[in-house]
């Protein structure tokens, strides 16, 4: 399996660069009988599509899916599910000098490093474009969990920190996460960020943020130790994501200044059901999930694509600078909110059928 | 595959639980031709070995690992490397009334979800028993990461927090990480760690830890996007040890509060060879290895197996409470320590044989 | 890995039914670097393609490949490289009562049973429309044979057995075998099948096949025991072909029938080259390749579409019978030829990239 | 995934050598929850075991099989299962120049073109010792097929043909199978071949063999198109067993002069059931069970080590000859009949949990 496949019996693999003809993605191990629509995966692709507000890149794509596998008379068959979206709107007159300039902080050099080739248009196999996929997989994984599950599992995504701000949890709110540009659950925050991002924005500058990821109704058992274990797996989804540099789950990072009385989350019986007291672990014990929330954080790094200009150097080993012109998203971790629940989704839909196949 | 191996082309699975009569570990995939005897294992495996200090656990065992298979004259055969390792300190007299109580915090009330089985005796299979296999198999990595890379490779971890105290960076020294019972780079902070440890030992108490494991000499051109991206398989290798919950690559969770313009590594040419000014993506971009340190750093929670009664229920569905008598580990995050130093090895030598099997 | 992927390191996925919109096919692992166009898929592709004498069905497809990623200015990037061939010549009014009714000898019924739903429109999934995939990536994995071996290989088929009736071996001449229309390399078996597939054609009615594929030049040392051995590999490759019932390397079957004298292959220097006496081992001792010809041969079954009236049963537990009309394909064998020889390719690539990561 | 693993969701990994200090087996998928003990492998292994009749190498092995992780309480837990055969009978002194000889028909050439290094005592990796293992494993396989379907599977195999004499199938009587040392169904069979291999074994020759082996009680469904095939998995199990030259499903090769008519299995209901009027298909139809009896044949080729000298070279590029003295093996294909029922069960089990995951 060399590295373009994601999941074990919910697997998925992805194709297409920037500004090939089309990117797609194929999902093998699809159950059949499901009911699935291309509006059904539309529907979140329309949400991560870029230019919907000024604080996103400008590319206009219609990001239209197509299924072109797997499914008959509008149920899954349980053959291959291959979906397409062709590439619209491809600039390819200039690209300021990145055929052979390495960009700090892309990928540039190390995929020039690697394969001695380089699709530098628009970014090829490196660019974000991908993640497009990785939300019409997600779509797919929803439709499975329900299939499975019954209707009781919701993925929903926040951003809770843009630059040092972070939100208020007091304030958490998830009605309103649709309600600003942002996805931001805190109403106060979202509109000092706004403030804040047009700085940035026009300063030609760029900043990082942090995105958490909560899924609720997750069954206990899902995960299979001791190195597919749920959080491990959530790890390799998050940190697979363009730009992201941290991955936490639960407490994260602050469960190292915990105390074990503080970090270990006591239980009470609640009628047949075992009741949390806390949710230190997000909902994660020994790789298995536990019943509780699974929370899942993970931090975006500033895109490196700024107006102003950095040191950097060629492919003809010579010392030169670039900055970005165009197209510019100075807040790249507002788009990655729908790719990181698109992941959630994907790996409990993968760890759904892993676990049903094993212990049925 | 299930969940008990790790790695695509270097790939090993591991068996054991904590009280079982061994614990050992089948290795496919190891070039041939390497000289490798028990004693190369068995120095990283001393490392590991608890009981060294009175800030780890009072286990004994003398941890000596068998070589079973693979080897031949000295040298591996390119067929399976199998170890073993017996368990020796198998006290089985009284499990505190783990048989039938879910330990918060730990896997057990999980893993009864799961498997509706659970053998309880010391932890079973959640045990960090588990680790030394890693340990074990992260010194072969080693070897072959010499072997085809030849000698440029240091894999080195440290303890950089403890608790709520972190080291100052200004005083690393490598030099000194083997002289505390800590593996603290800074030897003032390690002073200081060892009161407020002693502290936290005599209340029965615990607490959580961050490691940093750093690899020079990485050649550039590991990894393989988009989804078996370096950082995103060290993620999954992190995050699978016990205990850890976060995963951070280079800056970490405080890319988020950096600009593009501080956080975009510049790079000037240093004779034929790209020099990096700074480091904040730990080495790795796109997915792959850029030639510069690869740094990780992964937080490890404190172990809830502590003196002070907690709420928790048992497998009858009972409210009831649960403290830890006998062994104990104050700091769980210290024995981590070389166990993210393997887990990095084992990363990095899967890649560069994936690498050399793709791109020659 | 659900399952409609093959291979380890050279790995591809195809998608598709006989009558949606497309066929398609991704590989993972194409080495970075090699010439290719599509016209060098297109080659063999047209060698496979349908209704090119009166001996295989009229289905009409004119199969042209489209390549959609993982190829920058005619060289692979080392990306994933996708394929796709729209379905052109879907006639869709009258599936002859097979929505309903299982054919026997055809994967109605056990679709049926495995997934509750099928597509039923030219057999769907399990059409021998998928295979055009499987030359697609053959032409694909003859390029890297190419590229890592240097230009030294030589894969080629031929029909050894139509029916009862066997070629003399002793008239082997691998030049005859384009000039007719079986792929037989004896001109005067050729000469004899074509009047004798004309009497099965013109009754309706169907016989089977032997295919011979052999590959010269492969070097010695691929395959990887003891399960991912050379042979076990090509028998799982060639098993998967629609149709086929059986596979032999070197003498096969009859290996039964003959003495340990008879059947070891003897050895002598030739030069500083080992010189094997015969082949009775197909190239292959103990699951790796020795330097010989790799030899493979796989009987098809006859195609169960004929005109005489079956019995059977239909979805909804009645007895009934049926016949098939329209296109017709008297031995389906035939068309099987170039796809023994994309097999055989797929599977000497994925060792040959396999044998270098791990043996270098 | 290295070569020393199968299957995929039922999946091991095999390591040892012919004279190191054991060889084991690790499977990983094993559902939790089966009653399981060492007698219950044992059974199996000793029927295997070699030295029960003058018919089979006279290596004295008691294979004793230990239980070494993944059991508790006498059942499994669903962690791997692991289990260690000791190689007790293990005659060092001399190999009869087979250090530097390579055997003809032997692996010895081979092993040493790839890795470049040979454990050459007993045959080191490629000695069919391993093959205990898959004993092994497949007995636990056994266990899983109960566990799941109940207990309506039986898996059985049988030689059918010695040398060039087949059995008459009309005779045909399973209860004879475990009565004479060959493992033959034809009580007439059976004892012409023991006059007939009698004189191969003191001539100092051998031959080969054909076995076949049939599951009864397979329900429909099982087998994962387009390669994961049931047949393909099949194909793939039989062919990695050592010597085995040929594999056929159902018809097999004979399916290459059957027409239409005489292949296609017909269907009838019986009362709410399927009932098929023949058995050409062995119970697979697209890669799919139909719920008929799964019949595989395979041939196994005479061992190559025989008494009269057969020319050869040695690793310095010398002509030599050499032959084989001590244990001798006139049939391996006997010993095969216990070993291709073995990877039956286990592509069965894994099959089984397959379908379990992906269709509920």
């Amino acid at each position: 399996m060399p590295g373009n496949s994601f999941g074990h019996t919910f697997r998925y693999t992805t194709w297409g660069e920037s500004h090939g003809p089309e990117i797609g993605c194929v999902i093998d191990g699809v159950p059949p009988g499901i009911a699935l629509t291309e509006s059904d995966i539309q529907v979140w692709l329309d949400k991560r599509r870029p230019g919907q507000s000024r604080f996103t890149t400008q590319r206009k794509e219609p990001d239209t899916v197509q299924i072109v596998s797997g499914v008959f008379e509008g149920r899954t068959t349980g053959t291959p599910l291959a979906m397409t979206i062709e590439n619209k709107d491809v600039r390819s007159k200039d690209y300021g000098g990145i055929e052979d300039k390495f960009r700090p902080g892309h990928a540039d050099q190390s995929y020039w490093a690697k394969y001695g080739i380089r699709d530098y248009r628009g970014g090829g196999r490196s660019s974000a474009r991908e993640t497009a996929m990785r939300v019409a997989a997600g779509a797919v994984a929803r439709k499975v969990l329900d299939h499975v599950l019954g209707p009781g599992i919701a993925i929903r995504g926040a951003l809770v920190q843009m630059g040092p701000h972070e939100i208020d949890r007091a304030r958490w709110d998830w009605d309103i996460v649709e309600d600003n540009p942002f996805w931001c659950p805190d109403a106060k925050a979202a509109k000092a960020w706004e403030t804040y991002l047009d700085g940035i924005r026009k300063a030609g500058s760029s900043i990082g943020a942090v995105i958490e990821v909560v899924a609720s109704g997750v069954p206990a058992g899902l995960g299979e130790p001791v190195y597919d274990k749920l959080d491990a797996d959530l790890a390799k989804a998050m940190m697979s994501i363009n730009a992201v540099k941290s991955v936490e789950i639960g407490a994260g990072l602050q469960a190292a200044s915990l105390s074990g009385e503080e970090n270990a989350d006591e239980m009470r019986m609640d009628g047949d059901k075992i009741a949390f007291l806390s949710n230190k672990a997000g909902g994660i014990l020994g790789g298995i999930s536990s019943g509780q929330d699974v929370v899942v954080r993970f931090a975006v790094k500033p895109t490196s694509s700024i107006l102003t200009p950095r040191k950097t150097v060629d492919r003809f080993g010579r010392d030169t600078e670039i900055s970005t012109k165009g197209r510019h998203d100075p807040c790249v971790g507002i788009r990655a909110v729908p790719i990181g629940e698109a992941m959630m989704a994907i790996v409990l839909a993968d760890h759904v059928l892993r676990h049903r196949g094993q212990c049925g």
